[in-house]
């Protein structure tokens, strides 16, 4: 599949995305049967973002970032571009000029497999970023990869049109045709929490609140007055 | 010893936690001979925190947080629970619905020798956490481990009641019988150290400060004056 | 060469160092062709650091920090210190003590292949520091290693009075004789990247302005225009 | 997904199976333009094994190997058991008895991203096995996982039915529509390669047989006589 | 503790070590329920031999081997040699003399939480030896840790006499006063499964010899003919 | 640098070379000061070969092994191959054809700071070759690094012409102005080594035989009688 740019993909509902944006990665995780999670090597550039859009994906080589300037044209306002490597590598193949060209695009946010360098610089402007290394190690534009068909990053396989969700946690996705029913069960999910939360401020135990005393009994959970020593 | 849990521990008069608090982590470890210190792997969820409390602990199993609810129901006001695992994982089982329960309990902070999820709401409730990496992986409730009774937590042995330090340089643990005699030797270190400093701040050279030059000249040190190049 | 220290060492032009401390390590890393730069595992014990200076090199052995001192007696102000070590290690053997006597003699900041010890003194002194860990294991006075000889710092080969830049990209390092170019070269990167970043900003795509269209057809590229699913 | 098994899956032809097994990992990895292999990290449990054959997949969880029990009863003579893990975890979720299950059944060989146990049985067996890790350390049988839907192991996507080749170098994945062709293009590909090889054992240099000079010099590789020292 | 060596430890009986020997780590691990067994980091300089004995602990420091040899004096003919190290570090504290001497001294083997040297001899001596790494870095003579003292080797805390295990998946630790408990438990284990491997080598299904087939289906586990694609 | 070729290199002499060879990696890294070792991740494709010769250097950038083909050119008789790479990546630059040819060149082996395929046939042709790394991963041709300059390569600098020695225990280099000094250094520590050897195998201790005591005991080093329990 080297060389090959797909145009065109199917999006999400931006609606849907938005309430997957607001759920955040744990929730929208969890609400998909705890599928779908980057390996946790892939940490922000900066703390404190968190986004969701359509995946844009682009596959590179290792020590080469050209695949992202063919990438970077097949953009929309709104999409996350998702950048996988062909084995693993930490060189800095997005850097602020490439930023500063996605964020002109409307880019809402980049997961990078690999190294992103100017963190300063990113992380002044803003933009959110999800990479597996900070590194300024330069890269080539040598080697054909793909835009827009299917990639395996951090991980995980991602579809162009998939509905990434990033934060502070790190990167989930989700595929784009289970989008609207994980919004929803992420939504059950957040009013359930929120209900435990209050209850759990008051000093209640989870093994209450959650029932677990008979199960763990039924495994053979035993006390002991102690102290042992 | 899986399926056990002991209600009753001893812990550390709480005059000696603070002392040793106050101290933080390097003062303690040197104090007590360079041991107890947790692999550096242990990082503060966020930065800035620096806590003490005795040591409520938890064995869990990959993948798998049960222990943790089980472990909420021991803690006192001031403790601080440890997390270790039976092998190598990253997963996600302590966030944000934990930490508020932990906290109203009462403890200081968690030590988990696992993931850590929630990162953005954990660090904005300002809980302190210290954590082998960051991951929204969730967790089951399926396999018995124990509660007070030793772990091992990122290459370290603590008994329940050993007094667990914590700040930005990682996690120390003080063997609860250790712990008066640790907290007194931090104090006349912290003195040796406010006069050094003082010194150090002059100007003044280390390699006279502690009067190096002998011991270097004995082993064979040589100046030559360069440069060689 | 273990036991050897060298008083003199020959320094780059203060102009230049500081040409190439405004222009960060990504862009200094990129004007000597891609060389030079330690590897990503090298960060700054704090964000938002930017420092360049001659280096004053030392080697330790694990676990030992004497080289330290006998280093700190060969910096001027406005140099930076380079500590390597003779196997991987992640021992704290840099702390906020060192770090008072190191400012006080003058020193820009520090870069360590090891661990580094009181993280949140060191943060508010605003003291930069560049390691390979931060961890408070404490360390020996033992073994005689050397002083401004040539180090291989995390993968890059050091000679005492070269140019060391770092940022929060990470650590790169130009060659004495070299620095002149270097900054020069690097000079002129900033402008063109000025211009491209201008340009970038209004939409304008990479694959127009640095004419990459004709390239990447050359090597097959191929465009469908999908969707595929 | 979790929770599904699928009993009937395509799977290639025995006459292509058997071809890919000969050109080994290297060869058909190339073949199929540099994609479908998996990560490094997974290695032989013992070195000089070969074989290839129909992914049978099956989703784990950390510290859990209940569905590669589940697996075992859709494996056909000729099938390679493909297991992946939903994180990283190295827990020894396979060893001899069910290496010897496994076998009774048919299965050529099994795919672990997870750890392998009786490291010294297996290979007595001379059952062929890669693994992430060597480990003896036990699992549950506790969590849902799936079978013969796809999965992502060691960094590549595997659907049910794809042909896996594994060897001393590692593992690749090909996928079952693209078998036939990435056989004959391994063909050629080996026939290329015993000419290269005649040719290069004579002395001749890759320089020349592959025709290199001209594109090096475009380039702007230039040679100096030197010695420089 | 550093600086204290004690001389005389209590040593489980023989003919229990003997068994355990026997059983190998993976059933010794499971036999006292998945618990004591060494990260998997921890493997044999060359593959085939199998061992137990009583631990002779001892603590270094890193780049340090000074306690192995006041370790050897306190080796007794059947022991095993478990060295620890205070902090992350893989140099070569142990080679081809060292193994010569445990061994004229009657120690069975070594378990190094540290880098072992002269591996090509060992290997050729046939001498038991178990490392994180293989290294010929040098280490010194330098500083006091303690021999037959608690200490934390590879994730496990080992006390002087318990039984350590160690073969080609790795290396367990018993401790002392369960040794015959653990014993019994892995021979009732052994019996077992030698059962169950008869029957599966027939070609029968964990899923009906484990009876597990209706915790799963409890469990929501469910079918589907397929193929799916 | 990038983009240069030296022709011609200083070699050290072939008589200093074999002893060097004969003397091994752990022994000439002790008698050059415990210098000069390359990182423990640099590992043997197959275990067994001990090799010495003369550095011919290459630096190729990650996924690229273009320079390998260059350097080809440049190797005589007896030299060995030493690959460094401008960035951490495993990705397999040689593999048999490449071996076929450096060995019909005359090359004694090959040192590889990047990953190594067709293992099986490489070991099977009895070519010494280590790496950090097994992996099939293909690797294009498109960067010009350079060939007969200094390198770091796994940590340690070398210069063309230096002596490289490997074995089963990693990868030494020696300076070339060094070698005949560090090979009498060498024979040397190998007399002591043999009488040391012989003393031990009698039971004698390393305490007595290396005369440790007093010096343990100016330390501090305390005996008890124990057992302490």
């Amino acid at each position: 599949m080297n060389g090959t740019v797909v145009r065109n993909i199917h999006r999400a509902e931006a609606a849907t995305i938005a309430i997957l944006e607001r759920l955040g990665v744990a929730t929208v995780h969890e609400a998909q049967g705890r599928t779908g999670l980057m390996q946790p090597y892939m940490r922000p550039v900066w703390r404190g973002a968190r986004v969701a859009g359509s995946a844009v994906t682009a596959l590179c080589h290792p020590g080469d970032n050209w695949m992202i300037h063919v990438a970077c044209e097949m953009l929309k306002p709104g999409d996350v571009l998702v950048v996988a490597c062909s084995s693993d590598n930490t060189d800095g193949g997005f850097g602020e000029l490439l930023a500063t060209s996605v964020k002109a695009r409307g880019a809402r946010g980049v997961i990078l497999d690999m190294g992103c360098r100017d963190a300063a610089d990113i992380s002044a402007m803003k933009f959110p970023a999800w990479s597996r290394a900070i590194s300024a190690k330069g890269t080539v534009k040598a080697s054909l990869g793909w835009v827009n068909l299917p990639v395996v990053c951090a991980g995980v396989g991602v579809r162009p049109g998939d509905v990434v969700v990033a934060d502070d946690d790190g990167v989930a996705v989700v595929p784009r045709l289970d989008a609207v029913k994980v919004a929803k069960a992420g939504e059950e999910r957040e009013k359930k929490e929120a209900a435990n939360r209050a209850c759990l401020q008051t000093g209640a135990l989870g093994l209450d609140l959650y029932d677990m005393r008979k199960s763990l009994a039924d495994k053979g959970l035993k006390y002991i007055d102690g102290p042992l020593d």
